[in-house]
């Protein structure tokens, strides 16, 4: 399920092989499935009361091994360090050097998690000086550890607190195999909005999912996972890839609707099979995009125009079409795909970055309407994925734009189409206008 | 003033062997001496109207070569490309690809700038769309240009034009050599606030500045910058820098101030030295830092709060008793320097990134305080600079920090210093609570 590389230097001669020529040595990580363990040892919970208390209640009623505090030697599966009373940057001395005495006893596939407010929203300067220390300091944890563990943050908004819905649910993903690629980010969580899941292996059971661009590659990575996690799905693509898309539809029980979704209808269409075939829509997972790189000096209007009119004009005439029915209510959830190439830009991608670019503007400033609604809208935004697309790169080109990040890999259409399961589920309900890098922390930045 | 490597391959055999061997051929910048010519040659200005009119209009009254529609083979200095009145995604097409006619024709150390309006405040998600399209294309076009060519943006909030004084301050940053530095960046202007200077050459002209950590590097080149600019200098550094400091307050003609700025009264004693010496305190600009690098598991309490305290602690503490004093009014300018480190993380400075990240949240909240004084503060984040500290950076680990930017190259302390003593002028009224990158469009990012 990796890259051939990183299974050659995990083990035997080729591991002994790259540690004496310096070469990188990526971790095998390790990832979801049904039924695993939520994190693999105990977890230490550290920081301000009564924050870390309650969340260590919580998570014994989850049957974890839960420390207070460290039990010396003992190998640990994660570290939760729960920041949410910072006054001013001094605050920071006596948790993080408490948490930091138990780094080296973090396991492989570790995880690091700091609950913590958004600087923005801070009264005073020294507290927003506190709030913003807390992501340079998680940004930088996340690129010193190792082994295949990573480091991520969970903002809460005044609104919620530390046991709201989807602070637990934001930390169940992150804790879980789940979130095998995403390393040093943050998820802001802005509502008391959100349910658990009643079976955290189901968490969308009795949801209808459409998913755009399903016939291949991270499309049907997501089908698959959408599937694996109860939803019933409809699957989009156009008619050329009809044999694709029926397979993989005939995969996951789900139904196929052949449509080019840059029609001015499609959103309509979309509507009118979903809920002629299944009886309601939940989920739409806008994840249908091309690219056609050109350096600008030689671009034209051709490539120029179907890019930003597949990847956003589609994008945003399906949602109109979706917000002016009466039918895409009940908490509807929206979560498209963007790039890290639309945060920081990219060579030969102008057209490209534009239009990922515009996803997320667009998913900001519908985050309202959604809101209005009950439901939700997020994006995820990929960095190097191991797909057909890239497996066409240049190899050495490809090399590094794997390695270029702190966990020496490229991630798997999988773990995009986790991010996008739990971002779609019930428990994510109070995350919303959020983007979510799934990057293992790519060193291309805005 | 540009590193070894950088003058070696830019003429001669250096030239020829590194294209020979497929090395990185970082062009030498464009930077500012006084006297300079605004820009290389002739100016296009591109996009909606009355926008692009009115700046044509005004670019002709800077006495510039100013162009509305590209003449075949001309050389050009620069190109604004003018983007306030996108309503959707598709508005992007027209002017873009126009513009994209003409970038054959960039000079070496031109320039692409295009002004636009911020996806934050957008009226309908199309809108939001074609904003922050705005922004994935910038930065890509950043990465395609050659020769010392940048290409940044202006974002114009509701309350400015696209001929207020600080959109016009930007303009005539981004055109000039002042921000040779700068790439794949954007500025905020926020309000209709700032007045151009009488001499372009002279933009600090009657202002006492303060500028922390002058003894040496950035700090010393702050110093000098402001000074060519027409301020009068308060240096400041620890009293065991004092023979550097009094070297460089020697230089500048400034008076020099021994002081540690974590004592708890250092706000009291600046602002008591500045009035006294010189009756008047304009600008601020917090650059006094320290790195204690450690692993985080390896980190102790004194590097920790060391890093900590000075970094961003002095300059809570300062900026108080600053905005306590009746003395501190009349559009007063604080200008921090944060770091690219506490935006991205680095390996190895948890303390450092936190600290970073600090001055940033803390940047951000204090700007509603300076707006009611009718004063700014921002901050620059310097990527990767060429100083004694980084010069101590191991040979192999400094080459890639240098090169990992589109412009191949580490920057100069003056770089800092020009974008600081912008920020710090009149012309840049109207732009507050911003940080602006110096680095080159360094890859690294959040």
């Amino acid at each position: 399920m990796t890259d051939t590389y990183t299974r050659l230097v995990s083990q035997g001669l080729g591991k002994d092989l790259a540690k004496r020529l310096g070469l990188p040595q990526p971790a095998v990580l390790r990832r979801y499935t049904p039924g695993q363990a939520l994190v693999n040892g105990p977890v230490l919970v550290q920081g301000s009361t009564p924050g870390a208390d309650e969340l260590a209640t919580t998570l014994l009623s989850w049957n974890l091994d839960v420390r207070r505090h460290a039990v010396p030697g003992e190998k640990l599966g994660a570290i939760i360090l729960v920041l949410d009373g910072l006054a001013a940057p001094a605050d920071l001395e006596k948790p993080v050097l408490s948490a930091a005495a138990s780094l080296r006893d973090l396991g492989p596939s570790a995880r690091f998690i700091t609950v913590s407010r958004p600087a923005a929203e801070a009264g005073s300067p020294a507290e927003a000086a506190a709030r913003q220390g807390v992501d340079g300091f998680v940004r930088s944890l996340a690129k010193e550890l190792r082994a295949g563990a990573t480091a991520n943050g969970i903002l809460l908004a005044d609104e919620a607190q530390s046991t709201s819905p989807s602070t637990l649910g934001a930390l169940r993903f992150f804790l879980s195999g789940r979130s095998a690629f995403v390393d040093g980010q943050f998820l802001t969580v802005s509502s008391a909005n959100g349910v658990l899941p009643a079976d955290p292996d189901q968490p969308l059971a009795g949801k209808v999912a459409v998913v755009t661009g399903a016939a291949r590659g991270i499309g049907a990575a997501i089908a698959r996972t959408l599937h694996r996690d109860g939803a019933t799905l409809v699957l989009v693509d156009i008619p050329a890839a009809g044999d694709h898309l029926a397979a993989v539809a005939n995969e996951v029980h789900g139904t196929a609707l052949q449509l080019d979704i840059s029609h001015v209808d499609a959103g309509q269409r979309i509507l009118e099979h979903t809920l002629q075939r299944h009886g309601r829509l939940d989920i739409v997972v806008h994840n249908a995009g091309i690219t056609r790189d050109k350096l600008l000096a030689n671009m034209d209007h051709a490539r120029w125009n179907a890019v930003l009119n597949i990847n956003i004009g589609a994008q945003l005439r399906i949602n109109e079409a979706l917000l002016a029915s009466d039918q895409f209510r009940g908490a509807p959830r929206i979560v498209s795909v963007a790039s890290t190439s639309g945060i920081a830009g990219n060579r030969g991608q102008t057209n490209y970055a534009a239009s990922k670019g515009g996803v997320m503007g667009m998913v900001r400033t519908t985050a309202p309407l959604l809101a209005a609604r009950g439901g939700t809208i997020n994006a995820v935004a990929p960095g190097f994925i191991e797909t057909e697309m890239t497996a066409r790169i240049p190899f050495a080109i490809r090399e590094v734009g794997r390695r270029l990040n702190a966990l020496q890999q490229g991630g798997l259409p999988s773990d995009v189409a986790e991010a996008i399961a739990f971002l779609a589920s019930d428990a994510a309900g109070g995350i919303n206008g959020d983007i979510l890098r799934v990057c293992g922390q790519n060193l291309v930045g805005a």
